[in-house]
């Protein structure tokens, strides 16, 4: 990850998207449900960029395909911050906890050079 | 969005998820192919919880919910930085690039209200 | 359900989905992977027309939001139908026999009313 | 797809369907909204099988994942005849509506051994 400027901090973006919601009186419309749901296609605008694409291909996207990757990703975040807004729930402290969580279901030692889900270990 | 510790900023959990992958060798797994589907994957979990609630209810969820919410959407997020990382995507620039596009797609006075898609406006 | 005629009988749309896709040389790029991701991809562009809709707007569609709705669903069975073909899955015996095991989880007596999962039945 | 019996058509299937719903009183959960998101959430289960797989191995699905599959694509379509029910939908109609349509927009000539969407096409 590059260096953010102030301006790219999550904490700022966090900010101007509940400004940019509430100017618009969007309140009404973004209840989790529905972001939730707007989250699901976003995702799916995402995935439609490598549903025929060979795994190698993914890997080496021309640059025009890379930047509309891009813009998708960016959209899938947005709903994802504003989802967490809505639910009250801390982005980053989830992830942390996530990450420890995950740390637990795949040790090191069995989840090497393995794609198994952690309920499927030995 | 709540005053975020060292451990808990973005660029931190973005090595720490880079580092979980390598450690396990996933990086064979993880072409940006098979991380688009996981990100749709639990996107799905996440709205699993929401998919029978009115949407009066997704916006008073049971604490208990509401954890299971927290989780997925950290799922989703990590995800997400992990696919930014195989692409080589800055996250954080991609949204804000997005929210100036956004804001000239729906100037307040065209989208105030209103739940159109910006292709519809008169 | 209309009395279909036999040009809409579902054997003969699964003939004439195998035969499209053959005549194109689409083999290759239909392995099960992909046409799952393009079958979420398709409920996605169905679901988009319903984000920001309540309940109630979704049971009451305007005439052309229906027709485009109607669009998507045939995309979806289209691509499941042709996933069945690439697994080699009985797709309606797949259903009959789902049915008697959901009637098994869900007995009339405790899902009546209800919207929980049969893992939480009491 | 195999002979399959009256038990098994079409017709009887979405008539059990509609009736499983109704003895549970399940119309007041099933909008278009809800049942979209259901419908989704299906799809997403059976992409689980897919996700870390190659083309390759998702074409070879040992007779285990090919049975779990097959009850995931069960699900799918359970879903996608009652959405087609409380939309008044016909859906074999729509499917053979749309193959016509498919049929203009990828005329073999342009679309064999291409996965490029009809609108790239020169």
């Amino acid at each position: 990850m590059a260096k953010n400027t102030r301006a790219q901090s999550l904490e700022h973006l966090n900010d101007k998207i509940r400004e940019f919601a509430r100017l618009r009186e969007w309140d009404q419309f973004h209840s989790p449900k529905n972001l939730c749901m707007a989250l699901s296609v976003e995702c799916a605008e995402l995935m439609e960029h490598f549903q025929w694409l060979t795994e190698e291909q993914s890997r080496h996207l021309p640059h025009a395909t890379k930047a509309e990757a891009a813009t998708e990703i960016a959209d899938v975040l947005i709903y994802l911050i504003r989802l967490s807004q809505v639910l009250d729930v801390d982005l980053l402290a989830s992830v942390q906890a996530k990450l420890i969580a995950n740390a637990e279901k795949y040790p090191v030692e069995k989840a090497r050079g393995s794609a198994q889900k952690y309920t499927k270990f030995k």
